[in-house]
């Protein structure tokens, strides 16, 4: 490391679970050997931000920066970096750690790290045990095997959804085992729901989404998805009986599977990527067992598939629709993203926390 | 066909669902040239007969004769069968029919013929509507395309319970993708359940079973489990976190799945066979989504692989443990099996159906 690193970082926290987010200045550590320093640019606005910031999860340890969408520009790295140099635009999502050791470590799957994960905001860190601050700040200090290269060809701003929405749709479409021609349904189209439809619809599937709201079947179809089905309409629902090959599933919230299970063809595949409480009303058995369906769930994506992403986004020319705000309206942008009324991204432009 | 086939036939019925098993003569139907008739020899008792002969699923008609386990000698073949030949030692488990032009039935997975497969008792006919009528009985006609051969290696009596119980437990052990060295949990030891154990033995696995009971213990190591696993005992449970690839569960009524889950590596697979009914208490989504965890159900076997099953268990001398019975006993056996007082099967010796 060249020179020292200025730890002295702006952000917005939150000081408790009934706190607005409010600037709060803090220092990052020194860079260790294999860390790349980044001069944030941009970080994405996702849901979990709000869970954690809420403590709906009861975790949280206050003040906590949350934000785990982000891009930005190296500005300095350890002696043991190789990857990266100081200029390059990277970014960093939901993890800045694991214990790099155990099989899940090894196969590039971090996220299922035997010893758990280190979340990039609101985890000990492995090493001295401070808590981790997010994305809401103007620089962070990640080791480098938890930072992944920009590609040249797509837009850093847009480019930092698919860090966490992009990632935890494309992964489990890729594990299990979407194919060109497939009959995909995406339930749901908020952050991951509206990417989901953008990579079945570039893996070559028919897509559908399922959405409860009529008025959103014109947007859906802007979208460029072949279908929508209201989800309320009994009808619609019954007319698409036994006609799917896969389900995503974004829903953050409890709903009934059944419905959506009896949409699965034999052998289908219902993948849950939103829905961490409980499952109610009650799972049926029988809609697996008698179709020999599949219930799986996903979790975000390793860190080489987090750059596979980026790569195929770049590739085929796929990008998050985002609204650009600046730090000062975070606090409005919570609210409109609980309420749903975001198209379909929050992107914060970290050059507003200059004015902050 | 050479001779009229006589198609008076003895059998034991319910006439209601709340009726005892009774004699009960009927007339089964001339075979049609694709048809092969069996002299039954043995069938066995299912768990499902029951709650048929009961109307627990609301579509039963009386008077019914159950039985899905069935092995016999060949009577009389119709003149496009070229399989079988009078005399050959044959078996009939869940299905007499499908649609067979269906994607499912060119997969050689009839059960989930997207028309609907045919059962083996209290099904209409698809060619005359006629109700189909089980095992409890001395002869039945069955079309060539849903009847297996049994091995000659095999005891045909207890080959009876690998129609179903076997092919069953086998067939998503197949499909999932269990092999050598996985650690695969048993959950139930009943008649799937010990049949579960023996494949995943003979596929190389190490097998824990689960269950409810401290006095199963020493009986699942003679059925030759490494380990055991008492379910209701929180410790043992949470010493097994993390540490299987593959559930088998059983269980035929509503229990809590997510201790199981909890037991299943990341990617592991937790596979329901028994269960139809609600999934009570409810199933918590972040028991599959932060592992990549999978729940998947799976129903009876198609007709190749219950083929597959029969062969398997010759070539690996794997066999049903089974108690035989006269069907004068049925009544009792039924209550026995309800109780779970039967190791494994019940099997009835069809010859007794002569002192009706």
């Amino acid at each position: 490391m060249a020179n020292t690193f200025d730890g002295n970082t702006r952000s917005y926290a939150l000081k408790s679970d009934s706190a607005d987010l409010a600037p709060w200045n803090f220092e990052r550590r020194q860079p260790r050997p294999d860390d790349v320093a980044i001069e944030i640019l941009y970080c994405g606005v996702c849901h979990s931000d709000l869970h954690v910031g809420r403590n709906d999860w009861g975790f949280t340890q206050y003040p906590i920066v949350p934000g785990h969408e982000i891009v930005g520009r190296v500005t300095q790295v350890g002696d043991d970096v190789s990857q990266y140099k100081v200029g390059d635009m990277v970014g960093v999502g939901c993890m800045v750690d694991s214990c790099r050791g155990c099989s899940a470590c090894h196969e590039g799957l971090e996220q299922y790290c035997l010893e758990g994960m280190t979340m990039t905001y609101g985890s000990p860190d492995r090493h001295d045990g401070s808590l981790t601050q997010g994305g809401y700040s103007d620089r962070i200090v990640v080791s480098e095997r938890f930072v992944v290269s920009i590609p040249d060809k797509l837009d850093p701003a847009v480019a930092a959804p698919l860090l966490c929405a992009g990632v935890t749709t494309y992964s489990p479409l890729r594990h299990y085992g979407v194919k060109s021609g497939d009959k995909v349904g995406v339930i749901g189209m908020g952050g991951l729901g509206h990417m989901g439809i953008k990579f079945a619809k570039a893996m070559g599937c028919e897509v559908t989404l399922f959405t409860r709201s009529e008025a959103k079947v014109a947007e859906a179809r802007e979208n460029g998805v072949d279908h929508v089905i209201v989800s309320s309409d009994d009808e619609q629902m019954a007319a698409a009986t036994e006609t799917f090959d896969f389900l995503l599933d974004t829903v953050p919230v409890p709903h009934d599977l059944n419905p959506y299970l009896n949409t699965l063809k034999y052998d289908g595949t219902h993948i849950l990527v939103g829905l961490v409480q409980e499952v109610d009303p009650a799972l049926q058995g029988g809609n697996l067992v008698m179709k020999r369906r599949v219930l799986a769930g996903s979790l975000i994506g390793g860190m080489p598939e987090t750059q596979e992403v980026l790569d195929y986004c770049a590739e085929h020319d796929i990008t998050c629709d985002i609204e650009m705000i600046d730090i000062q309206n975070i606090n409005e942008a919570w609210e409109r993203m609980q309420q749903g009324k975001v198209k379909y991204r929050f992107v914060i432009d970290m050059q507003s926390l200059k004015n902050a």
